[in-house]
């Protein structure tokens, strides 16, 4: 990340992420930039989200993978609004994604945008796409010991999701060893341990996303 | 990656892995770069390997993380030399890094060579280590959808190990289905079904290892 040309792209998306930060304040829009590894369930939660606060909120997802469109399918049926960008090979969103994707949604209809980013515990926490807050996911199949290995977004986020523990009986995870971690990088982080198939703990989550809300409104 | 600096950084780091290539081959070293999400298992086959073949080889790894020597302190306990690189927030490991690495080895005296690359599905593929071959892991809990969302590294390897079947009771994960994205990629590669916690599978894979040695040695 030292090298001048790479310094350059991230400003320029750091200069394109704070005018889209500007356009979904005017509409006062809450946007959640989604960050984990491949497969620890964040496309998962947003169909439990979508769903479950539907009457409560108008939301959209902007999807991101390498390739296909199956997660915006899959969050589509919810009846969310939801665009899929494909970075073709690419390991992170960037804001100008972000700004030619949301060219498809009202913003002032909307009351959250959740962004989904590529499964990557690493590059997209590097790529500021305009959001409020990153939400790092983490799975208990993972390991507890990943906050430590791949700090850097633990620091930067606001929440964490602990998913999965529906497999904690079958695995060896500590979960106070993980929060232990998580914490120590950033104490004052909410952490919601939830199971998106068994649907525990989700509660919580809603609760702070409905906080989140009211404060964005608010300002 | 159509940038031209980005471009350089790839031609300069594929002609030090050439340099590497000829030096492995020089010595009959099999390299292998393991590669995978945060989390699905490279450190525990690994561990398993390198203890239940330490009488048939001579065997040594570099441990590649954003953070921590854990992995490295986890291998060395069976026995292999092992040395770990941290990249600092990096999100994949290059030539540069193994070439810096392998100084603590002793190459006329190794059999194999084991790259544990930073858990990534996307970024680690484009760097060439000078291995011979490359590794795809992928674990039960990540999905079968994994292969056709990330298809380069399943594109690029030679072998597949789909890891933690003993966690197949407990998420929905449709082997076939998972086989049949990997192999709709790359049609020829050996995918082999393990559990590190069980030991289930792992025979397949020994064999195939004890094939490339055999291959690499006659070369």
């Amino acid at each position: 990340m030292d090298i001048p040309v790479v310094r350059n792209i991230l400003e320029a998306n750091e200069k394109m992420a704070d005018q889209l930060r500007e356009l979904f304040s005017r509409h006062a829009v809450l946007v959640l930039n989604l960050i984990s590894s491949p497969g620890a369930g964040k496309t998962s939660l947003l169909e439990r989200t979508l769903a479950d606060l539907k009457n409560e909120f108008s939301m959209a997802v902007v999807e991101g993978d390498c390739q296909t469109d199956n997660d915006a399918r899959r969050v589509a049926a919810t009846g969310a609004k939801a665009v899929q960008v494909n970075t073709d090979g690419g390991c992170h969103l960037n804001s100008s994604m972000i700004q030619a994707a949301i060219q498809n949604f009202d913003l002032a209809a909307t009351d959250i945008l959740f962004v989904e980013n590529v499964g990557n515990l690493v590059c997209p926490v590097e790529f500021d796409c305009g959001e409020d807050f990153k939400i790092a996911l983490l799975s208990v199949p993972e390991g507890d010991d990943k906050p430590e290995k791949y700090p850097v977004l633990f620091e930067k986020s606001s929440a964490m999701v602990l998913n999965k523990s529906d497999l904690l009986p079958y695995v060896d995870f500590d979960v106070d060893r993980a929060k232990k971690f998580a914490t120590h990088l950033n104490k004052d982080m909410p952490i919601f341990l939830t199971s998106c198939r068994t649907g525990e703990g989700l509660e919580g989550w809603y609760d702070w996303l409905r906080a989140a809300v009211r404060a964005k409104k608010s300002r």
